[in-house]
């Protein structure tokens, strides 16, 4: 199958940050030729108009499993908000209701141009959230939550957490090159010593990556110092779990002796800042970061810490947060585009198929119509993009080739469907529900 | 004419903050009766099936004329901004180019709900903009620019800065209790210490607003220090140019005594905190305004600077930026609200008539449907609003009780034609060109 897509304006996102008027030839799931003009290859041929193609937006930080409790745990700071709600609500989670939650998240995502999504999991019935994402066609970083401390509903023998993430781990990495699997634990002040230990053992024997949550909150970060007696990043240098198949949300406290750790390890970060905002947590010092050559991807985080998963407005947010106190040039609308498409894949090990649009890579592509009225014009392309685009901008989106928004609209499932069905199952499982 | 909308969830925004389930009858412009069952009264009903019902929002500062400058005034400072792109773009407007940037501004801001918008003007031609702002049945407070200092493209002598600006004024102030005149000095660097007193004079004897900008850069801050020798609302007292006929954009760089003088004297504000992030200018002292009880509205500034005209966005941003420095409970999403709605009404002297619904006030509404995939659930109305919605979610708009918006799409002009007018004049009078 050969599909062209005719006269776009190509936004590479390459090392050299090309920019061209022409066209993309697709065969099957990978990019087969860019050119200014390419004539009778293909099965199918998309004329384009000069839309704006990227690569597919790349969420390095979402958890599916919450996306059903959206306007569910209002004015909480972290803490607070995960034990007298998140925690309680993810409790309460059925096979259900975890796979309806996920049909949200994902749905919201792909219109808004996301391909790629790293998901921290659930403690229980991950594999309906795997089997989700597999079906809707999205590329993602999975896992289990493997917490082995803390809230009673939820944490697990660290056996069992590591048994079920093994077992889930080869049955799902590397599937299709689509479905890669990572190890999750959630983070200090849920996850024992011994259980991050053997989470390292594993991600060795195994080579699959590790994400995790650090230094979002003073609090938190505070108690994971009491706990350890080190600043998080020498305790995570300590039990080996830095280094490049490791990533880490947040880092909003961390000090500059952890800067050194990150950047000599080569440890991955993801910004939220939206979530840092609304849960009063704090701003990451990402310039500071990106100074230093650390790779940074940026994440909306759950639904009911944001509240929504619009890679747009994250964008937007990344870039605009940090220039009261570094100043206009840092995060400019091109840097956070970087977080948002290469930097990602980069943070996943997969640049080499996807984040870029280059030949012989992955078709992640998202096409977007600039010329509306929230967006025109657009005579900067970058800022158009970062600064004025919304979901409303996105037309179609592929995922190795295939096309699964079209018109603005989601080919995979019925939308409607699919918010009626959500609407009786949170009635049934959460509303007014406590554990 | 009565139309009765059925079964609404109505956010009132009332002295009470009743959110109540029910109908609302409207006769002609006006808002006749409120109750939980209205039965055979109109000549329309429209079925509202559980939608919320919100006060059209205010957007308390925009710049009309800098709609169609969206992406061309890039990585730069205020005064940067103003010196080499806006000053020079501005000056090169016509009729014609003025009033498409109009239309673009208003399309964009009608389908995202807000009914009554504060312009600031342009130095030249700007009856063309309040002729389109009647034409499109949104209510607004509209000034012409005056600027007797700085840019030799658009400085006017005091006398044909005054006698315009009262020309307009006994055109247009209250015409149909929908378009309010104010009075528009651009800020203290472009507008001296002669307009400046003139322009008092004349709002104490016409008894009509004065609106302008303060205090928004660190450096313009300064200047203005040096230029009068006391702090800006020092400056402001001594001429009169406080009160509640007066109100500021921005004070991102206001000390103590200001906040005193401002409080003092009920002058009001207008936060625009996106455009303050994007320009680099810094986080507007917000929560510590509000606690002293002063006046602040909302608004999204020039395309330019932000870049979109979004009440949502402004909103979230509002309500996330403060949070990493005051906490998370000041701004919640309930305060955000009033600064978009009653507030906005307020600064405009108009709250008798718009920013709640209440019964005998006008039709200023919108209709929001929140059961999207972007706001789904929406357990928690205010913060589904605040921090989940969007343009997206925004179904119908009445100003006047006229239904401006439908279904999402413009009733009063043809989208489509105006971004395709908007393309062709851009290009021959802004495009490449410089003054």
């Amino acid at each position: 199958m050969r599909l062209l897509l005719k006269n776009g304006i190509i936004i590479s996102m390459n090392p050299q940050k090309e920019i061209m008027k022409g066209d993309i030839l697709i065969e099957n799931d990978k990019i087969k030729k860019i050119e200014k003009k390419i004539e009778n290859e293909a099965d199918e041929i998309i004329e384009l108009s000069e839309r704006v193609v990227l690569p597919g937006f790349v969420q390095s930080h979402v958890h599916l499993s919450q996306t059903i409790f959206r306007n569910s745990a209002e004015n909480r700071k972290l803490l607070e908000w995960l034990e007298e709600r998140i925690y309680p609500l993810e409790s309460l989670h059925t096979p259900e209701s975890l796979r309806i939650s996920a049909m949200l998240g994902i749905t919201e995502m792909l219109k808004s141009g996301v391909t790629t999504i790293v998901d921290f999991g659930s403690v229980k019935y991950y594999e309906e959230v795997i089997e989700t994402i597999y079906e809707a066609g999205i590329r993602a970083g999975v896992g289990k939550i493997m917490m082995d401390k803390g809230f009673e509903g939820l944490r697990e023998k660290i056996d069992t957490a590591i048994d079920e993430s093994v077992s889930l781990l080869e049955k799902w990495h590397n599937k299709e090159k689509r479905i890669f699997y990572l190890l999750e634990p959630r983070f200090v002040l849920s996850s024992s010593f011994e259980l991050l230990r053997e989470t390292v053992k594993i991600s060795e024997s195994k080579n699959v990556k590790i994400h995790t949550h650090t230094s979002e909150n003073k609090q938190e970060t505070e108690k994971v110092k009491e706990i350890t007696g080190m600043l998080p990043f020498e305790y995570y240098e300590k039990i080996g779990m830095v280094g490049k198949n490791v990533f880490f949300a947040h880092a909003v406290y961390i000090e500059q002796k952890e800067i050194e750790i990150i950047k000599k390890t080569k440890t991955g970060i993801v910004h939220c800042p939206i979530t840092n905002l609304k849960l009063g947590s704090g701003i990451a010092p990402v310039p500071i970061l990106l100074r230093n050559k650390i790779n940074v991807g940026i994440g909306s985080d759950g639904a009911p810490a944001n509240n929504n998963l619009d890679i747009f407005q994250e964008m937007k947010t990344a870039s605009l947060i940090h220039r009261p106190f570094y100043g206009i040039d840092e995060l400019d609308a091109f840097s956070v585009l970087e977080m948002a498409t290469v930097n990602g894949a980069r943070l996943l090990g997969i640049e080499n198929i996807t984040g870029t649009i280059e030949e012989e890579k992955k078709a992640d592509l998202v096409i977007l119509n600039l010329e509306k009225i929230n967006s025109f014009p657009y005579t900067d392309l970058y800022s158009a993009i970062v600064f004025s685009a919304s979901s409303s901008n996105v037309e179609m989106v592929f995922v190795d080739g295939r096309m699964l928004v079209k018109n603005g609209k989601l080919l995979i499932w019925d939308e409607e469907k699919i918010l009626k069905n959500a609407k009786s199952i949170f009635k049934k499982t959460f509303l007014n529900k406590r554990r």
